[in-house]
């Protein structure tokens, strides 16, 4: 059995800004175990969304080579984004999938749910792989940024990591939790057996 | 060469929300390279933060189980925190971990420099590799959070990985980091052959 704290007490809670659909501010009055109380502990709520390691039967998996202005360049990404209203997390992969890339995949695998920032919340992750991706359309996304689309071995992408090229943290995490899942079904991709 | 996408216009910006130290919110309104002008997209500013991978002598990491109230619960992570005013993210992960497991480590990598969210910004995080770290001192932290420090091997980091255990994306992220570089430098420690 691992340690497990007791959790903080919200005495109350503020909304301190809407900017939705978006996110939210709220400032939290909380009681650490202690018996301290910190007057102003802010949140982030964020929708959940969801991320997609996907794979074709060639074994490449699909990048997304975007512009994205929280980092303010050009960088590399997955398929990926927030569930809207109250889409199942699976069925947000699917269509964020399709949409930015015009693929579909023949199987699914949930490879569990993360945060990204464990102070401030900001909305649970949900990873996903797909597995046999193949193209059925023309990408179709509303998305604001520009991006193209780019299929790389698993050499390659962790040729790009090594490189320090790849630089959300939730991408390099999504790219190790799909090599354990198929290391783990005897499935490992050409390349992957590369990673150790 | 890697295609590379014009970065939005910022036409103006207003801070639209002050939590300092904590964070900002600005909002902004850009112009993106098809012409559209979008009145109101939001970026979070937030101090950098380094996070530590440090291995023992005996070929085990830190880890911190610690109670994080963004997750709401207690979670593994790892020797992290905010650079302190204009503090050099290196000397910052090295007061985190002397301050938080009270270890020095004899060499220092600098694994590169991440994003948490590449849509809203939020503050750059500094990863760092940690070797032969050596218990000088006792803790002496001045989180709020509860949190005892944890010695586990690569082989149980991974098995917790691979249980979806490990909730924040950057401590997944920093695993593979520092294995890679391990591995480039034939020095792949016990167990981390276990990852292939």
């Amino acid at each position: 059995m691992h340690i497990e704290f007791k959790p903080w007490e919200i005495l109350d809670r503020n909304l301190f800004l809407s900017a939705r659909p978006w996110f939210e501010v709220w400032r939290e009055r909380v009681r650490l175990p202690d018996g301290r109380v910190i007057p102003d502990y802010y949140q982030l709520v964020v929708p959940d969304a969801s991320v997609v390691v996907a794979i074709t039967p060639e074994q490449e998996l699909l990048t997304l080579r975007q512009y994205k202005h929280g980092a303010g360049a050009t960088i590399w990404g997955l398929p990926a984004g927030f569930c809207k209203n109250n889409e199942h997390p699976m069925d947000c992969a699917q269509r964020e999938l399709l949409e930015e890339t015009g693929y579909q995949a023949q199987r699914w695998v949930a490879l569990g749910t993360y945060v990204r920032d464990a102070n401030r919340g900001g909305g649970a992750v949900h990873a996903f792989l797909a597995l046999n991706a193949r193209k059925v359309a023309e990408p179709n996304s509303d998305d604001l940024e520009e991006y193209r689309m780019q299929c790389l071995t698993m050499v390659e992408l962790l040729g790009l990591i090594r490189r320090r090229q790849i630089k959300p943290l939730g991408v390099i995490a999504a790219v190790l939790l799909a090599h354990l899942y198929l290391e783990d079904q005897n499935g490992a991709i050409p390349g992957m057996e590369g990673l150790a």
